[in-house]
């Protein structure tokens, strides 16, 4: 999606330790022109495949899953995070290392928000070793419902998250798979 | 509102410690078309006063304040709940006091994107004791603008943050003010 590409290379910041900030449209300012284009284009990805709900993840997938909601037409759920351990009642949990923080955390939904059957679109922002997109198919799986697919903003094509999950079946669409930064800053783009 | 009021009667569940549970449509499973009637509203109210950027705070106001700011043709901005000590760079913060968890966490959002002179409107999803609410007018007031209101879909109209905050000059305009619920599931609304 070149208008993307176009904005991460106006704006984006590499710093140290391949961290991308696109805090300036993305995920921390939501630039909501640039979310509707965003919606539309999964909107035409996925539009061959019954999608009957959006899942995404708190907290910076929410607003493009909203705005991306209304061209599908379907309500939007977002997992949440818990210290693990600390969840209770009637809901589906997984658990989620994050290599970047080097914790783990456990990420729940209600059981009575992803139902039986359903075919689920998940959303987000990033993909980079894919262990919260992993903890979210687990508990679309969980639900008994299959994943039509992840949408996916800005995939880091030099990680392995995308590959593994290509490779387990399932169908990523990454708007701009970031192939290689440079400390300079420069962003090569896949495909380009 | 109407439409929300209804909503709230025929999906709401009150748990005891005046808990009212709207996951259903509001803060977990998030209803969009339900979102475009409110953000219309909030835009109807809100019409007489300029509003150059929306501020929420995550995870929950953030698809509220999405859908809405479509309405006004503006960005939104969500501030980062961090735990207190753990902020660095060019970042304005405030600290909040949680009654319901009773722990005080830092509520932090970057400097370059609330801008002197802007008049910013805050959303949430609920408003009850007030204090992120209150977090957040310190962050814009910091920031050198001011508050044009603070959109609110329920209000728990029990407890005293919005009085608090409409006697200290902030318009506050709730969609939906729950005045007293009962351990039998009953909800009494403001105004009816």
């Amino acid at each position: 999606m070149q208008l993307l590409k176009d904005r991460i290379r106006a704006e984006g910041k590499v710093l140290p330790g391949n961290i991308l900030k696109v805090g300036s449209f993305l995920n921390h300012q939501m630039d909501i022109d640039l979310f509707n284009e965003i919606g539309r284009e999964f909107a035409r990805r996925f539009a061959d495949v019954p999608v009957n709900r959006i899942l995404t993840i708190e907290a910076s997938g929410i607003g493009i899953a909203c705005i991306a909601a209304q061209y599908f037409g379907v309500p939007v759920v977002f997992a949440k995070k818990a210290k693990s351990g600390n969840v209770s009642g009637d809901v589906l949990v997984t658990n989620v290392k994050s290599y970047t923080h080097n914790t783990a955390y456990d990420v729940i939904v209600a059981k009575e928000f992803i139902l039986p059957g359903e075919s689920v679109l998940i959303i987000d922002d990033f993909l980079a070793n894919g262990c919260a997109l992993e903890g979210l198919i687990d508990l679309v799986h969980a639900a008994g419902a299959k994943v039509a697919g992840a949408g996916i903003v800005i995939e880091k094509g030099f990680q392995d998250g995308g590959k593994r999950l290509r490779e387990s079946g399932i169908r990523v669409e990454s708007l701009a798979i970031v192939e290689r930064m440079s400390d300079a800053g420069e962003i090569d783009f896949r495909d380009e």
